[in-house]
């Protein structure tokens, strides 16, 4: 059950970065939605590394291929397979670092959980793996978009110790591509940038945050215990590699204020009930409230760097890791259209539950 | 599948605070486990309201009762259901609220859901429910304790403003419990105990934040994507009452440090491979590495309060709330059980995961 | 997962036979449905023992008690508990088999597999168990009658070689309860009493079919592969004590037909696709196809008889079992209520999916 | 949840008889299990059309692709992807059905769920979709033949009327593969290949009986209530096309013995606990008891056929339906490979839930 996510709108990703290909098949997505493999690619185009000279040079083109599950430009209601071929398999980039457990990486833990693992490469650690979960949410937009007229948008908010200033409730994703690290902060992403190339060309990394906006969400989707919504989203942006955190609405920052503060008064405006404040986040008891979803998810410095490190072979013995090559000095701007896939696999699977159960 | 949680350690809770009781069913646990009801009882004291001055007033003696799936003092492998009786419906006591909405509760959200909610206290959005989590927890301890030697601990780090200093790999239960608040540094607990009375006094609630530290969790738990250790846990707690967020390791505050900083070097100490630091939290690439699991949870104030409060009534009328009666200033206390109960049972779940896979 | 049942309308029984009690947990069900207690205790009583001179003489109370999930004669959208407790526990009757695996029943198995048994009794082989899931049928019975307009009637076909000759798409609730063997024909109905008082006296068992007619369902329901309706309807009532065979529309008997005889003809009738005939049985691709589904379940005679058997202890030991006391020479009359049961859980976890994925 | 099978060796397929191809991903196999493309590529060759003169010419290559899961000839632990691609898609064939509902073909139930279905070949109801269960089947044998030493094998109990003499205890591959009709009864085998024969003449088509002995299944297997092993038997050959019943050891026919006559005895032979006899067929109380189990399922005669048919369009027209073309007068013999899939499914799913539950 670890390559599944979700109960109704049910995605399993399948792939390692080197081998055949990755991919995901979707089951359960509603007949007669349309959808294209522009649409699909579209989303993947966003989350390919090498699109700009901050990030990953991996040249990718990560060509999308349906397989099943659509028909004449409509989901037929049967899985849906999407498969992305690997093109750029150079196991002997990898050769080296065969018998050397990187620091930070999962090459020790998936040794010590299964006994082997595809050395050539990070396997299913590999950020190719989501992938799959682009190519389902890209469906998922659709369903979200064409029923409940849900919109996600996430984007950079933090580099390192630079920090945007941006209005959740108004940002677009036109100021969100605005610039290569995603953030529609201008001044801040200038910043971002600056400090990127030089980690690049220091051969370290650079954490940060990505926040999100979920605008359009019906009051109602969320179970009341285990499943609250921001349960799920914690999960699954807490699923996405390098991410070490997650916080909805006031988050951490909420536990220095008092109830009275922190309390989201409710008032009536529109014909429905709103609230004044959104320290709630969209949130409350688990189940959405109509309110804009706002939730951030803190990402590591990305574990590959080129300067040297101190680590042990499979036999114990110490050894000096010096990576070759180029890597991706800041993950940030690839990870905003992950943490979108994630929030929108979880909304449109509790769409799908709550019409299940509530009709 | 809302009250549902787990995979093969599977622990499904019922109850409304208010009604015939709460519970839960535990199924999959492995048969000849020694368990007695003392032991459930034990935790279940733990995270009762009115342990100490601090906490909220209500008397809920919890008495657990047994009914099946252990046979003279051994599981027998069949579903373990656990009763606690509710003995404090006082209904009349929440007659005034029945048709406002209370702010930050999910008074609101309950009934844009289901249209219908049960106003004779909080439903399934009571506290109460997390009774039938911490009896399995209590029994998920034992496993784990008996197999493989794993230790879940967890104690208030923050309240308010007030942080406390605390080494996560020295804390021990007695020095948790040796005060009201449950922050094992004796300074820092006297501040927050100080600011909770003053609070209670006020009329008003305070957050914080609750650390977890889980040992001697062997390498090789957790799965590569989807159910990455680090995920099953933020939605575990995350599900719990008043949560608003989750890290890691070095979560939030690590984002502000360059991958040559951040990444931990491994080494061979004790015929192992270690961590000489343990900035991922025991966990790399969703599978735990054998280091102590360290955690955070951030807790909002409490949504109740006494102060008057601005909100709407089920017409859409402005109504102004004042609370009676008492209320309980700070959840953090008796959060404390509750997130490790969270923790034991996502450590349960993927101990079996991890031997039927992988035997 | 042992003990769970459906997707969204799902069932989680608990209980051994002898212990605290036996109950169930149902999630999912819808909100605001009407039921009473006393709707669930209707159909308790119809399966259970000691109801009339043929069938079991154990006297089970069953008082059934609403724990959770409704509130004001409705459903709450949250976990419906109900608890039956064992009040019939004599485990001095059973004090004799402690050690002796009784031929074809769960004793030697149970212990194959947990190396623990609850031998107080058939602890969950028991047919006890199904309380749990007739209470839950209740429900699903109540939710499939409101909006759905289904009806799910099940009788007694065959006992021993006597087979009784039903309309099955005219026979009554009426016409089934007529007699104490629930066989809608009365010539048939008193060959099978006579016969069975026979075994009685034998201290002998008897076997049987029961056949089980779900009219009204909508076209639409089932899944294309492994979810078929009668995949679901077969594994359902497989898992009923004593079941040893499954069949929907001409089963068996219709392997014997060619193609063109077989195959039923569309036409259309009332402004809807009908068929002119039913082998089928109401299922075409594991889908509903609006006729009515008929499906037959075998049961074994009951394993319990007081008759001198063969068999060994639990040291190897070859022993002779000669069972004391009064026994049921035949569970067909209460095998009826739990197959309407079974029927009733798979059709109403499947109206729930097709609404979360057709709306 | 329609497309995926199993809890722990969990089996998802996608795709249609048209369209990209067809496969499946294999989520929960162990790790460093050998596997080879060639071993799934021989079951899928055993399960192919177009084998000899008596089964459907369709030539179906059927080529298998391992896209993840496996490295240097080993399982990763990860998810396995196996992907057919459709090469023999000839939509114009089924143009003249795109608006004919095929007696008792899915056509008319897939519309009336879906509003959508694939009209180009029978979509997800095509015996296309076992391609994806057979190859992860062929995983599944070497996982159980590598711990457990299980054996599972099927074969043609019954064409028509014509019933072979098989002694299941006995009977090898050898002799089930030694003729076109996979009967081991070589006099039965005849009479049925002439049967056949003469059904292709006629247009018309035949129906049978597959039944499936699994040997070495060690005792434990199974679990009490739900998924009991011959309720997950039941359900899973009940899932494959055009399956009318199930039975399991005595089955129907046991129904008219008394229970004196059908207890199987227990005895100690070989240091362990045996039956005398086997009409419980291998499970006791849903779990394996180590006899042979011992099952049958009944397959209606295929609903293609090439006399002329009464039906209605999509518009609820009469028309008369006359299928050109060769058809497949006999699905027995390629059903024989998918019977086995199935059980070998089931059988792998329930040896890792032992191994996570009782160690």
């Amino acid at each position: 059950m670890s390559s599944s996510f979700g109960t109704l709108f049910r995605v399993t990703t399948f792939g390692e970065s080197h081998g055949g290909g990755v991919g995901v098949v979707i089951d359960g997505c509603p007949p007669k939605l349309p959808i294209t493999i522009e649409e699909i690619q579209r989303d993947l185009d966003r989350r390919r590394p090498g699109q700009s000279a901050i990030t990953t040079p991996r040249d990718e083109p990560d060509r999308a291929e349906l397989l099943s599950g659509v028909f004449e430009g409509q989901t037929l209601g049967s899985p849906i397979a999407v498969l992305v071929r690997n093109t750029d398999a150079r196991p002997s980039a990898y050769e080296d670092f065969k018998d050397t457990y990187r620091p930070s990486h999962a090459d020790y833990t998936y040794e010590a959980k299964y006994g082997i693992r595809n050395w050539q490469g990070g396997g299913r650690a590999s950020a190719r793996e989501t992938i799959g979960r682009v190519a389902a949410a890209a469906i998922a937009r659709k369903l979200l978009a064409s029923t409940a007229k849900v919109e996600v948008l996430a984007y950079v908010k933090q580099v390192w110790t630079i920090t945007a200033d941006i209005d959740a409730s108004a940002v677009t994703l036109a100021a969100v591509e605005s610039n290569a690290v995603r953030c529609p902060d201008a001044g801040a992403a200038a910043a971002m940038i600056a400090r990127i190339d030089a980690a690049r060309r220091d051969g370290d990394s650079l954490g940060g945050i990505v926040e999100c906006v979920c605008r359009g969400v019906p009051p109602g989707l969320g179970e009341p215990v285990f499943d609250k919504l921001e349960a799920d989203l914690a999960r699954a942006v807490m699923s996405l590699p390098a991410s070490k955190g997650f916080e909805i609405g006031s988050g951490f920052a909420g536990t220095t204020l008092t109830g009275i503060e922190h309390n989201d008064p409710f008032t009536a405006a529109g014909g429905r009930v709103r609230t004044l404040t959104n320290r709630s986040g969209g949130v409350q008891g688990g189940i959405s409230n109509g309110e804009d979803i706002v939730f951030r998810v803190a990402f590591k410095p990305t574990a590959t760097i080129r300067q040297a490190q101190q680590t042990v072979d499979r036999q114990g013995q110490a050894v000096t890791l010096e990576a070759k090559g180029r890597h991706d000095p800041c993950v940030l701007p690839r990870a905003v259209p992950m943490v979108e896939a994630m929030a929108l696999l979880v909304l449109a699977d509790h769409y799908l539950r709550q019409r299940a159960q509530c009709g």
